[in-house]
């Protein structure tokens, strides 16, 4: 049963079956936490206090680069990227750091899974001016941080 | 005086002259080679054969971040991505190492003119998994492998 776009495999209401078949890789519920679902992304929050940091994964299986998006598709992701730009600012913000750039990147080197990352950084914080991946070990939001910071998404978000 | 594409530069209507005060940072010129223009992108080749990379410029003055272009802009940036993708892949079949994937980031910690690279990874790479940037130092082509990839680049490109 192809897990791929319900496009044409027979289902009768293509959309709700692509969406239907949709898994997110397990690597990123290890490390992310739901914020929610915009029209084309599914919305995470990284794991990692020391970067406000929002994971976009477009609700397309098998996606594992940006080609693999419809062209229409691209542009709604670009637009999410720049929601995901506020998020992760009223984040910064939220969390009493600021940000004062903004980084994205599609990669998936290791989880191949198409999913873009948003990040705030700061002159000040644990990678600058080097990339965020790779760098030290991620540390866990306590408690009340973790629910300012989904908070302040949400909002920014609409969700 | 512009040092970058001379394309139209002096020609008397306004959007040429909004090309004639767009100027490339000095921190591009040293590390990459020009590949031409597209509508929207400056086109670099980053000076280092471990890794087939292009480095696309908007050439909007004073950008730094995705959301300082116009929405339009942005998906025009958007398929120039795509098809800075096709080059790379172009590249890296010249070179004789075929992509198996594809990195795209807008990072601009260090320059912070608003820049897009575009790079073809591979698991035997010089820093697989691990992003591209900071990894060892950059290896110059040869010239007739600067030419061939500069040649896959343009013909892909349309340049």
């Amino acid at each position: 049963m192809p897990r791929h776009q319900g496009k044409g495999v027979g289902a009768p209401v293509p959309a709700v079956f692509s969406l239907a078949m949709f898994e997110i890789d397990p690597a990123f519920l290890a490390t992310s936490q739901v914020v929610g679902d915009l029209a084309l992304s599914h919305v995470r929050l990284q794991s990692d206090i020391r970067f406000p940091w929002i994971v976009l994964i477009p609700r397309r299986s098998d996606a594992r680069e940006l080609e693999d998006l419809a062209p229409g598709e691209r542009d709604v992701l670009m637009e999410e990227i720049l929601r995901a730009g506020t998020a992760v600012r009223a984040i910064a913000k939220a969390l009493g750091r600021p940000a004062a750039k903004l980084n994205v990147a599609q990669l998936g080197n290791v989880t191949p899974q198409l999913h873009v990352h948003v990040i705030a950084r700061r002159p000040d914080d644990a990678a600058w001016p080097a990339p965020v991946w790779g760098m030290g070990v991620a540390e866990p939001y306590p408690r009340a941080a973790l629910e300012a910071a989904l908070t302040a998404a949400r909002l920014t978000l609409g969700l």
